[in-house]
């Protein structure tokens, strides 16, 4: 049983710091490369391949989460056990913070190298747009709400079996083709965490948005889930329990 | 019974509401941000996975259409049910308005914005190739053909069980690499309204051509499927019906 | 049967007509877009995802060629019946020749257009790189062939089943970011033929590499996959014989 | 057996042939391409979409390694028998070799062509962002853990059947997004030593750093993923043993 959560709890790990290392690494290093750049279009395409290609991976172990807000909209919805989400989301930090690291060891090693922002996510002057408070606020919110709308359908009972991480994963491409300019995107916790830890100042003060408004997009999405996949009342989808993918 | 065509409904709302929030928002946030935007490129694919998420997480609770022209082309292909078809439209008009409602929030909240077109569809001045309304006309609905064509062929007896929605949803981003410069690409009556109530004026003297071409090739592309997928006239496709993905 | 032959040549017809409008379209009327444009990446994406759509909508009516070369490849292969050839290549000429037509009528609606190449495929002068005669006939013999590879090694017994459509689509992407500055990309004399028609003069006088070139590629692919897929001789892929997906 | 062990080099010297061929030759012909061409972002989806390809097309003959890394991960892990190791890695440095060669004579047939590093791997001066050698081999350690810890996830038991070619080539599309910048990105000793030949120079000088960090990275990933996938010891994968996809 121990071993059973060591285990998931790697998975997660694993995971996040995957989705962390190479979506911020993507944003960092090879944005805004002179002339052949891969954009804010190669940016969302890095985040969303990190999680299609983990959910895949390991979600067969854990359920593959790699994110607090989607593992606290599971378990809003019925979806996540008790004892899981602690042991979760330690690890997506853990793990967040170990890809930031990674990734801030590897880009320091050019001459030039100018940290700025680090990939972190903000609102008003750290906005990569400079949008509000509100728009931040309402954007992430949404943006998670339907994230997690999204993982919830593709795995309940009826939905295409095998399918789930295409359109998880494209569900997160899609989301920072949204919302890069607004936030920068987050819908993670964990991944705001990691490169914040890093940029300082600010960046950490503004933190608790990148906490808050997916948190609460994501229960939101896991209570409406609940009516909309299980109108019964009895949720048959408690089967696959921890099984995302 | 009444609760089922409630969830339908609730499933087109959420679709569409995604569908028109996610690919206006990508075109109105992100397309033209200074050097690292994403382009038509970018909000191509922004349209196209709100259509492939979204297909894969209420498919199999409404079919998964979010676009009154899918509803009509498969309603004419016998593969939608007389009493659906009302509900269904009417809860993919709401979905749009809500979307770009929440667009339209998001957006104002950066100091120095300017709607301009609000990611409308338009034909001649407002065309952002200035195209001829003919051509607009002949591109509407053509595209809107194919793409009923490819709802209809790949949800059809003998078809890859499953697989469905990737090729609908890649379809949809095909349709916008060719077509945003002649319209900035509707196939989808309800898109289109959403924004046009926001950009107001011509653009909304231009919806009807976003209404009658989108469906009226949607409705050609349900009679030649009747012949091609179900030649000896038996629909034995009927028994998925509602069911898209 | 006579019925079948007809729905057959008209899943090329249309599926020809699809890959020349969508494909063409995008290089036509996209790429260039000032500022916005989706350049030769969008491009090789529609053309991918024309194939891509339309494997999923009539593979299973067809067997999804879309293309002469393909025809030639997979009965070299013993995977197409002697009594297909010819109907399904003049399907797709007149297929591609319909796109054509509809493209042009579309983009001749703009007040300033130029037609220009039209799209079409060339080498030397009309190499949009200037790439040689030989290099050209290199570049479509060996893509063409590794085109047919990856066909005929996705549909063989012990592939993975559903799937092929996906890499298929995808193989066509990856050739058009290889292949475009040297030829503008046929791989497909149908689609060589379509624009070249409305391109004229030299266009015409150099479509004999546009047929020769992937023909050749096609059918050593077809031969080398018979000694590959099927060592012992006894082709059990025959079972399957037209189906591609 | 002598003619399977062919067959299973045949399928792996065309898959490595590929992989070179077609990710250094959309870097080499179109990424600069003038206004038009495809950037970082399409070289990353060309060496994915590579993989891709040609997973689904030999996976179920060879495995679908195409890489020297890959097959010692997969050794490492007890997925890939002894005797396969030599040959299957000698048809990969082959089929890089012959891919870079026809590339080589393709790009020749432009008159003012400059053969530059011609896609080839580098560190410190020869690296595109003057990456230090320390971050050169970090990321190449780390980008080839986390794509040996993919393969052996997707393709264990538990894992989604069929579906991991897409997890694997997007993988790889996601690795190039992050590195280009640093390494121009190996992760595979075959596809460095191929142009490296034609680089020659300094490009050879480097090599040792392309063949030692993807190899320690994948042996790494090999020894946790037996932990990870077959904690009680008893390994059931083997069924599949060299079953990639």
């Amino acid at each position: 049983m121990e071993n059973d959560i060591l285990r998931r709890a790697s998975a997660e790990f694993f995971g996040t710091f995957w989705l962390t290392f190479g979506g911020c690494g993507a944003a960092v290093l090879s944005a805004a490369f002179p002339e052949l750049g891969i954009g804010f279009l190669g940016v969302s395409f890095a985040f969303g391949l990190t999680v299609l290609t983990m959910a895949y991976a390991v979600g067969h172990i854990s359920g593959g989460h790699f994110n607090p807000a989607v593992t606290l909209g599971l378990w809003s919805a019925g979806r996540c056990a008790n004892k899981h989400v602690a042991p979760y989301i330690a690890a997506q930090i853990i793990g967040a913070i170990g890809g930031a690291t990674a990734l801030y060891l590897i880009a320091s090693g050019k001459a030039d190298w100018v940290p700025g922002g680090f990939a972190s996510n903000g609102y008003g002057e750290l906005s990569p747009g400079k949008f509000s408070m509100g728009s931040a606020f309402l954007i992430e919110f949404l943006a998670t709400f339907f994230f997690l709308f999204i993982i919830i359908g593709t795995t309940s009972k009826g939905a295409a079996s095998g399918f789930a991480g295409i359109p998880i994963g494209f569900a997160l491409v899609l989301i920072h083709l949204i919302s890069i300019p607004v936030t920068n995107t987050s819908v993670n916790p964990a991944r705001s965490t990691g490169p914040a830890l890093f940029a300082g100042g600010e960046y950490i003060a503004q933190l608790w948005m990148f906490w808050l408004a997916p948190i609460l997009g994501a229960i939101a999405a896991g209570a409406l889930a609940k009516w909309l996949y299980d109108p019964a009342g009895i949720s048959e989808t408690i089967v696959v329990e921890e099984r995302v993918v």
